[in-house]
């Protein structure tokens, strides 16, 4: 794909910090895969299932291994973790967008908000009573920011973001479209046979560089706030519940749902549709793999799980009636090694 | 946290039917956390789990059961329920906001569209023909009403909700942020090898006191309505299909989704993520945990589950590849059974 | 319901190419359900489930199969398949809305982007630069369309959706509220205890007459394109992430999930909340059940599951912590066998 930055083999080595081998005045002008890219572009090779297409590839040099690289007669450029390099060579090829200043006119900014002179706002956004934006942030078209909210030093609201109230996002924040930042929290009680509102008081604040995918949710506190650490790293479709806390460089991946205050280590990895019961705890460094459910407190990195993969349905359906008998057969088991003894 | 509204505790106690115990004079302007309430706060103790932070507190006066409140020596205001207790009082101080009412001039309101001059209609906000919004509503920014719906007395959609058609809400009906109320079912027939769609012609109607959360769908029915009864709570990225009917004063936590044509009873409680099957009933009064699933009519209240809690990786997987062959494994002890008679 | 257009049921069975038995001159103006349709109305039996009213309605005219038809006296129309011919009537009666042409005073249009004069682009949507709205599509109120993407032939954008950026759609494409097509996928690498973000630049490529139901987000491909092939059908709240293939004529319920660079194949079904890791293959005509996950490719085509369904609770937990224990239990098992030898 073509970008608008172009640099030789050469010059990219030397701002990536890698050993170059090969042609050094190769003019590189973008990325690609290793199948698709093109003479004038940049190619990876992290996985070891894509090692087959390395031979036949047409690009103009290959981030790589040195294992990888030894029987490579093409550019190539070494890395310890070719795909980090990667994501930062197309980055200097595609690199973020920058605010172009200015409030769109169909653009709605109450009298007592702030807006800096340096920040861009686009179409058809509103903007409430005492909420700021700051220098470099982009407010993209469609967005709804209501008040006493902050959006931190470049940060990105792709497009129809919601901040709801009193939502502080700190700096480099990237938010993509039809999150709602700050919603009430699903605070209930019970009386007299009906539900009735626990106003719901808090806020949410996200930490600099965290980034927050589309249709994603975070409600805010019900007295304090709820709150994402710097770095932590949401996808699609989640759901964080008032009150949570998650930690620094956690990423969560899409469809994961975290109920009310429970509390998130840093550097864990929430996996597909895995879920998180409210009130507890779940220590640095946990992994958590697909539609898992954690029900419990994790005291102990690691990895866990409870989801299970697929089988023909014929087959599952006898597994899964055997599984709701699991107690008698148990106790039958028991039995037989007791008649034994 | 501050409020506008500030009473003394025998206010307090007398609004809400409370036995005081302590200072009647405090004054209290807001409520709190027992960790973080200052003197002029008002914070409750609900859960033993938080009884330690009882003798610690600096709230001017903590709403507790009796039990509790017996070795307090603080102000207390004596309750049967505390949180619903907490809830009210909470909205005493703060109390829901309150209509401004007029038409923002960046709306586009339909020519045969009725708002009523009582109800306020934000900036950016778009209404459709043949639709109607009563006196006190709310419809805040950048939300979408669409054809023939209707807007009950007192209703708020705080922010970019969408009613898409035949969309009837009852009084004080809350929409948060990004739900989409009357969308197309989804209605499909398999015909010479191409789906076609079956038009949805039905719509939703919503009872007095429902709160729907943020990103959630409600799809509207095929032929007739998809229905919430009164008092019905939805938190966020809930999926109701068409022609579902819910029953009052059920609530459902986030990540639920729910197949077209259930139709589930009132006082029921599904917590996050579960799943329910179409064309089946759940009766009054029943409880279906995390992440669990229905696929057949619950005809007796109670609780239900089928979620799995995690556990270390490489334990879940052994246990899991045995569940595959669990019914192979049962007709071992079956064997084992018959030959020991 | 009534509906704009009137038919005989002479000239319906006509239009649809079915036998009519009964009156011919019975007047038509819309369809209804056997248990609610009045005398104008046409209503269909599909399903076993309903034939009880049948005997008991009141519809002028019922859609039913030749087995069914053979005892009612009504007006019948007969139908190999009577819900795809119900399908086709209520379209007859309920046409798909037309565009009605130009652009809403409110919206805001790029000077370089391109809406056919016969296209609809309706009030407080945007379109950005480079992106192209073809003849007969509409794009209701509400919407974002950003850089570069392609709206085509009668596609109905039916309000608030969001196309981010390289997002081209076929023809006849149906995209409902809250949809976020184009966002950037989740593509990430841990570099010195940070994440960086690894640029997404590809699109999103829909073929022809899908459909893609609120909420539900398609994120664009990282080097290459996500794809969704003709006639693919997507319920609310779905996630597929980044370089996703769906093959023809596959639909997929609410809450599906679907991890990046996953290949789905033609004529596939996905029950509700089923999830799909990354990297593998589906082939065509495969079916998963509800809240099931597929971790592996499957290459067979057929029913898959490993949805639970729930159980008393109490009951619940005696299977699941035995399941816990499983691995334990089948060598238990063995044992016995080993000494029964």
């Amino acid at each position: 794909m073509d970008a608008k930055h172009a640099l030789t083999a050469a010059e990219l080595a030397q701002r990536l910090g890698l050993e170059l081998r090969g042609d050094p005045a190769i003019a590189l002008h973008g990325v690609g895969s290793l199948a698709a890219a093109g003479p004038g572009e940049l190619a990876f090779l992290s996985s070891a299932r894509y090692r087959g297409e390395l031979a036949a590839t047409r690009a103009g040099a290959v981030l790589l291994r040195g294992e990888d690289a030894a029987g490579y007669p093409g550019t190539a450029l070494v890395a310890g973790d070719p795909y980090a390099a990667y994501a930062r060579a197309a980055a200097l090829f595609h690199p973020r967008r920058v605010a172009a200043p200015g409030i769109h006119p169909s653009a709605v900014v109450h009298a007592d908000a702030e807006v800096d002179p340096a920040a861009e706002v686009g179409p058809l956004t509103s903007i409430g009573a005492r909420s700021r934006v700051a220098a470099g942030a982009i407010v993209g078209p469609g967005c709804v920011i209501g008040e006493d909210c902050a959006v931190g030093r470049d940060c990105e609201l792709v497009a129809r973001v919601t901040l709801v109230a009193r939502v502080l996002l700190g700096a480099r924040v990237r938010i993509h479209p039809g999150a709602v930042l700050g919603a009430d929290g699903f605070g209930l009680a019970m009386d007299a046979g009906r539900w009735i509102n626990v106003p719901q008081l808090g806020g949410v604040r996200v930490g600099d560089d965290c980034e927050i995918g589309a249709n994603t949710t975070i409600d805010r506190g019900a007295i304090e706030d709820t709150v994402l650490e710097e770095d932590v790293r949401l996808d699609n479709l989640i759901q964080i519940a008032h009150n949570v806390h998650v930690g620094a460089h956690t990423a969560m991946a899409g469809c994961v749902g975290i109920a009310g205050s429970a509390r998130i280590g840093r550097y864990c990895m929430l996996a597909g549709a895995a879920g998180v019961a409210g009130h507890l705890e779940i220590c640095d460094h946990v992994v958590v793999t697909a539609m898992s459910m954690v029900s419990q407190s994790i005291r102990e990195p690691g990895e866990y799980s409870s989801g299970i993969s697929v089988m023909r349905s014929r087959d599952w359906r006898r597994s899964a009636a055997r599984l709701r008998q699991l107690d008698g057969l148990a106790r039958r088991v028991i039995a037989l090694e007791r008649e034994r003894e």
